[in-house]
């Protein structure tokens, strides 16, 4: 259901529409990287497609030497709900009378992409011989399992040995003003999945049973109470957080066999998984439990401190706003840590995230024109 | 499918059979009570049928003067589950090579019901102007809800200001060997059902949420630790146990918003249910919850520490099998717990607990006549 074709829209904003209307939930991509593609390779860039599994990638460079500045993001979006929720047709974008893009992905992240893309069309006119190299890392999984998105696409540059010095993530990294914050890193995520054994009986009978719960308490007291670290200047103190406990058979008179607990660390620079993970064992040890405890390693924690890219990032906004951003780590895991550990500098900057994931995702029309204005900043400041 | 008559078999096993040919399950009576009400209005009881709801019950009662002992017990029995997991089928009864009563009912409590009634046709028979008034106080519904049965008809005797001195229920309250044990009293049942209430969140925002997992860890260990009482020389100390523990989306990266947590007393006559609450919920308030807590009285605790039921059946006891039992009032709760109530003395005697509620449930076949022997020599003791 194409929308009638407006004069009056800005090229970004009619990319970004373009983007919306195909309903590209994870880890489909329904055309949206060919899209893509095919402005990119129209001004000079080598595309390489990276399917892996049922997931679409591309990386694409333009340029021949020097540092590589890459604009990675995810054509992928959550699924809508139900329609009759949203005010307006999830994939059929439209500008509402506040001046809003209403619609899936116009915040998480298609405005971005095509903020980017149009930032570079722009920089590569007025720049056809620019320093450096530009890049463009897109997967169509950034919102499901992320097993063959970014991280694949990352190994495979990885053995190819390609460089990669900055990477820019239009994840949504605005809270109330467009690039009131800039991301320079994320903190670390490491699940644990515990299971205390104890000994099924009956409540009447409870010297013949070990009740998993009682003998459980005090250990999940422990670690809800322990200080893991303070955090420093870059990151909050490191955060435990029980998600699910679940024990019980149901029947109000049985001592229940086993207790499940699930929980989530974020964790600072200051510790590493490792630790986290020899800390835990030494409450859960200590308190004499016969459990089995199974972790995840969902991502380890990145930080670009300082450098050339959080610079030019700063600049770029300050250029184009008037103001400077704030830094921060703040919030969930995102395809940066990935794409940190080839060594790159990591930033992320994009529109507002107050509606992303819910019905009604929009974003200020106007705030995509400027993301496009702030791309092109950056790239001025660091390949001119 | 009745088995062909066999002419070894006594009296006690004959009825045991007939009743446990009827597949009584709760709360079907399915003509057990007929059969057992056709035997004592033979015998001159004069029978009351009190039926409550979809349950049969009956009061009968065989004399005009003094105490008045009732016995006590259900028609009703659990299911039986699949057929093939039974040796033999749970309602042909069959005694087999090892001399036992097989089926369901045999040991909870179709065998006590036979014995019951054995006894008193031989006792009336040879006593026809005994002392006291003899009783019968039966149920079909003593292993499901338990509202319409027992419960129902003590309050249908309270209200008609029936006499009731001596009740002994026909439970199996034997471990090892036949009368090793009678029951004089059983701990009260105190459930609670709390819920504490979160702010639902996600983990990397704790501080936006509330855990209530974590805000209810420090309670849990407190109540679990907690030193109810020290019991008593009948009862053993008060126990709590949780049964049940439930919080949580599933997802592992939400904090929940709710924690549901079900929880029991088996508690001594040395508490009152109000006092356990009391103390339940200052130490949740101490820990400053927001929670609401739902109390389920199951039942008060009974105990007939002495008198001249618990000696006459001590007496009889050791009259016919030359050893003396063990008084106890561990277990879970019984329909004593409700006849205790009217001010009688309330003692539980019957066969072996070893296979109730199981697959094969068996019960020495002779250990049916020697039971309506003891059964018999308690009446002596206290009516003649
Ligand atoms: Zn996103
Ligand atoms: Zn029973």
């Amino acid at each position: 259901m194409p929308m009638p074709e407006n004069a009056a829209l800005s090229p970004t904003l009619t990319l970004a529409m373009e983007l919306m209307r195909r309903p590209s939930v994870t880890p489909d991509d329904v055309g949206c990287q060919a899209l893509m593609v095919e402005r990119l390779e129209r001004l000079g860039f080598h595309v390489e497609r990276l399917p892996f599994g049922d997931v679409e990638n591309f990386w694409a460079v333009r340029g021949h030497h020097g540092p590589v500045l890459a604009f990675a993001g995810h054509t992928d979006v959550v699924p809508s709900g139900p329609d009759v929720l949203w005010e307006h047709p999830p994939f059929e974008p439209c500008i509402d009378d506040d001046g809003m893009l209403c619609g899936r992905g116009a915040a998480d992240m298609k405005g971005s992409l095509a903020a980017m893309i149009t930032a570079v069309e722009r920089f590569v006119t007025a720049n056809p011989n620019h320093d450096g190299k530009i890049a463009f890392l897109i997967t169509s999984d950034e919102e499901g399992p992320a097993i063959d998105g970014t991280r694949a696409v990352v190994e495979h540059l990885r053995e190819a040995h390609e460089r990669l010095d900055y990477c820019i993530v239009g994840e949504p990294s605005s809270t109330s003003e467009l690039a009131d914050t800039i991301k320079n890193g994320r903190r670390g995520s490491l699940g644990g999945v515990l299971h205390v054994k104890g000994v099924q009986g009956h409540v009447a009978y409870p010297h013949l049973a070990r009740n998993p719960i009682h003998e459980t308490t005090s250990a999940l007291d422990a670690l809800v109470r322990e200080h893991w670290d303070g955090g420093n200047s870059f990151f909050p103190a490191t955060s435990f957080q029980i998600s699910n406990i679940r024990s019980g058979t149901g029947a109000t008179n049985v001592i229940p066999g086993e207790l499940e607990v699930i929980f989530n660390f974020r964790y600072s620079t200051e510790v590493t998984h490792t630790q986290l993970r020899e800390r835990t064992e030494a409450i859960l040890d200590a308190h004499g439990l016969d459990y089995r405890l199974d972790w995840t390693l969902n991502g380890e924690p990145f930080l670009t401190a300082k450098g050339e890219l959080v610079e030019a990032a700063l600049a770029g906004v300050e250029e184009v706003l008037g103001r400077r951003p704030e830094l921060s780590t703040a919030g969930g895991t995102s395809d940066g840590r990935f794409i940190a550990t080839l060594g790159a500098q990591v930033v992320e900057l994009g529109p507002l995230n107050a509606t992303i994931h819910k019905v009604n995702e929009r974003v200020y029309a106007a705030d995509l024109d400027t993301l496009s204005d702030i791309y092109e900043a950056i790239l001025g400041r660091l390949f001119v």
